[in-house]
C-alpha cells in the first residue's frame, strides 16, 4: 500500500498541487489518491492537470462526467474510484434513483458485450462506417 | 461467426421478437446482435425485454444512457458495440463534440483506475461510508 | 500480425511440438496460435504441454473443460479463442442449445460481477470463510 | 459501501422478492447482494427472474452452470462473485478436484488470451465460419 | 469508424499538433490514432503532451516503456495498441527473443492473476505495507 | 479464502515444491500464493516450473520482466499480484522513480488503449504486416 504524503512533508512542488486542489474543490484536504501519487511529482501535477480539463462543464455538464467516471470504474472493478466518484456524483445531484439506473445500464452492457463477443456478432452494414 | 437468423427464416416465437422491435424502433429491419440471438429464443425474449426495461427514460435520460452503453462498450473493447450504440446515441442527439469529451473521460477514468491499482491507495475514511 | 510458421520451414525443436499435437488430436495440420507461438520454442514447448495437462478429463470432462473455455475467451473478447475453443466444444459434444445456456450464463455472470461492483456489496459473514 | 436493506425494513415490492428468493433457495435470510439491490427494486425484480431463468437446469446441468459462473467471476476479479458462486458450486456437488482443475482452466485460458492478442494470431479458414 | 482527418483538412490547431509529432518523430506522416483523435483538438493536444511525458526516456529506458505500453495492450486485447507499440519497441531494439520473453511473462501474469483471484489468496503479512 | 497449506500438514508431493522455492529464493517460507494452490498438486507443479521457466533472465533482464508482470497486474486490478511483484521487482533493484515512471505508462497505456477502441482507429497500412 502505498504510503501516503501528508501536506506537511510535502515538498514545495507537491504542495502547490495539493493547494491548487484544495482550493479547486474548496475543500481542506486532498484524497488518498492525490497523496499515493506524490510519489511522483510529475504524474501528481500532470494527472490533476487532465483531470481538471476532462472533467469541467463542457459539450456534457459535470454531473453525466461523473456518472461516465462511475461507469468505466464498476466495469474495471476499482473500489476506490467507485466510490469517490460516487460521492462527486452525489455532490452533484446524482439520486438514488439514478444511481440505480446507472448501475443497471452498466450491468446490461456488460452482459450484452459478452453476448456479441461470444456469439461473434458481424457489423451490420450501416454500421460499418458509423 | 454466428450465421444470422433472418426474418424469413425465423419460427414464430423469434418473428415475434423482431416484430416487436421493429415496431419499437421504427426501422423495417433487426440489427445482427438480434439475429445472432435469435438461435436461442429465450435468451432473445429476456434479452430485448431487459433492455427495453433498462433504456428507457427515467431518472436518466435516453442519450444519459446511451453514452454509458459507449463508455462500457468502449473500455471492453467490444467494437459491435461501440458502433452500435455511438450510432444510437447519435440518432438521440450526440454531437461530435459531446462524443469526444465523452471518450476524453472514458480514457481518464481507465488511466486512473489503474493509477489506484497499482499504487493500492486506501480508501479515505470519508469514503468508506459512502 | 504473427508470421505463420510453417511445418517445412520450422526448426527440428518446433517439428517435434507440431508432430505431437498432429498426433494427439489426429488431425494432418497445425492452428494458426502454434504456428505463430513457434517464433519462441520455449513458449512453444510449454504451452502445448500445459494445454494438454489442464484440458485433460479429470474431476470434470473434457466438454466443460472447453465451456469453461469459451466463458473465459467471450469474457476478454478473444476472437480467435472463442472461435477455436467453440469448434473444439462442438468437437466434443456441444449442442446450439448448450451454446445458447452457456452464452446466457457467461452474460449474466458479467452483468452481476457489475453490480456486485458498482454497489460494493460487503461479503456475507457466512461466505467470508468459504 | 451500499446499505443493506433488512427485510423488516423492506418495501412490500422488495419484500415480495425476498420471500420468492428465500422460498426457492429455501433459505432463511437473502444474500447481501440482493439486499443491496433492494435500493432499486426494478433491477432486483429483473434480475432475480433473470437469474432463474439462466441458471435453472436446461441443456446445461445446474452445477456446470455454476461452474461457469466462478470462471467468468474470477476472470472480472469480483471477490463477492467468486465466494458467493464457489458456495452454490460445492452445494451443487463441487469437489476440491473439481474446483483445482476449474481454476486451472481459467487461468490456462486467460494465459493464452493474450498469446494470441499479443501474438495477433490470425484466424485460421477453418475457424472463420465456425 | 472514425472519419480520419488528413493534413491537408485539419484546421491550423490541428496541424500545429501535427507538426510537433512529425518533427519528435522524424516521419513524414502522422499514425491513424493522431488522425481520429483530430476530431476533439483539446484531446489531441493533451494526450500528444501527456505521451511526450510519459514516453521520454527518464529512470526505465525507452524501449522498457514501450514493452511495458505492449504488455497492457496484449492483456487489454487491444489490436491497434499492439501493432503500433510492438512496432515502436522494434525500432528502439526490441529483438524477436525479447518479443518471445515478454509474450511469455505476459500470458503467465495474467493466468496468474486469476488463480489468485479465484483462489481468494490473502495477503500474506509481509506484503501487507510494501 | 482458500484455506492456506502449512508445510508441516502438507503432504510430500507438495513439500517438495515448497523445498525448490525456498531453495530457489533462499527464504525460509513460501507466500501463500503457493500454500493456496497447494490445494491442487498438479497445479502448484505446473505453475512453479511455469514461473521459474518464464521468470529467468534471458533477452530480458529478470527486473524488465517484474516490471512487466506489475504492469499486467495493475491492470487487472490484481491486489495480491501487485503487491507480491512489487516488492520482488524492490528486491531486484526497482527505485521509486522507477515505480513512478512504471505507473506513469501503465495508466496512459490503458488510456490510449480506450480511446482506440471508441474511435475504432483502423489499422494504419504500415502497422497491417507488422
Amino acid at each position: 500500500m502505498a504510503r501516503l504524503i501528508e501536506y506537511e512533508e510535502a515538498s514545495d512542488e507537491v504542495r502547490a498541487v495539493y493547494d491548487e486542489i484544495m482550493a479547486a474543490r474548496k475543500v481542506d484536504r486532498v484524497n488518498n489518491f492525490w497523496k499515493a501519487l506524490a510519489h511522483d511529482p510529475v504524474t501528481l501535477r500532470r494527472t490533476w492537470a487532465s483531470v481538471q480539463e476532462v472533467m469541467r462543464p463542457g459539450a456534457l455538464d459535470a454531473l453525466t462526467k461523473e456518472l461516465l467516471y462511475v461507469a468505466v470504474s464498476a466495469t474495471n472493478g476499482c473500489e476506490y474510484c467507485i466510490a469517490s466518484h460516487t460521492a462527486a456524483a452525489r455532490g452533484k445531484g446524482m439520486t438514488e434513483e439514478m444511481f440505480g439506473e446507472l448501475m443497471a445500464v452498466v450491468g446490461m452492457a456488460n452482459e450484452t458485450n459478452r453476448l456479441v463477443h461470444g456469439y461473434r456478432v458481424p457489423l451490420d452494414a450501416a454500421l460499418r462506417e458509423e
